[in-house]
């Protein structure tokens, strides 16, 4: 069974990743063939998706915070619950978002990455700091 | 420290309750003083804003199935994290939500319930199937 301490931890180092802006400490914590999601809207498969994703979200932001609320361990040892409020800053103003995410740890990567969270409210946030997300073209 | 695994059975119980769709049991499982949001549009304040919510959900579906995907308990010992697609059986048809919750559990009451999950998926469901939800009107 995989140790949950260190899910855990690799899922706070990857929010750690995020809050320094570090694009390739990251990626690095992703498996080769990561399945993220924003559920139920936007399904990224492998490492290029992801990236194509998420790349510009970090290289765009003049700052970012994510600001963990709660963290949890399944009985499984590899499934992290969380709920976060989102922070990216850019120089147009903020965008904040409240969500939950659930991550799957395997073999020291995450192999999964799903979060919740109103599409709506995210969608008019980017739109006021005149952000256009780089979606998986199907 | 409160016992993480009367925590996480409570949660349990409080979906077998709704499964059940047995209205009464979901209510005496509440605090008086429930927040219950749809975060981030919707927040029932006390257990009369919630049963004014839930009821009419309980009473106008003919089945109701809330599959657990993931459940895990916070350090805190009293906070649950949920991963769950959420079945309304309704007369015209089926809502189904991909959802995220959290639940907090003291003194063997829920106090604190958040579902994440996309609200403009969740309005195009219920408005196919002819349901308009009952909100708090401020």
């Amino acid at each position: 069974m995989p140790n949950a301490t260190d899910a855990k931890q690799l899922v706070l180092d990857f929010c750690a990743a995020w809050d320094r802006r570090d694009v390739a400490a990251i990626l690095t914590m992703l498996a080769p063939d990561i399945v993220y999601e924003n559920v139920p809207r936007h399904r990224m498969q492998g490492l290029a998706e992801a990236e194509a994703f998420i790349r510009p979200i970090v290289e765009e932001t003049i700052g970012i915070e994510l600001r963990m609320d709660a963290i949890a361990v399944a009985d499984d040892g590899c499934t992290v619950l969380t709920e976060r409020w989102d922070f990216l800053h850019y120089p147009a103003g903020t965008v904040e978002l409240p969500i939950m995410g659930i991550f799957v740890v395997e073999n020291g990567l995450i192999t999964q990455w799903r979060d919740y969270t109103d599409g709506a409210t995210a969608g008019e946030q980017f739109a006021r700091v005149g952000v256009k997300l780089v979606l998986p073209q199907r």
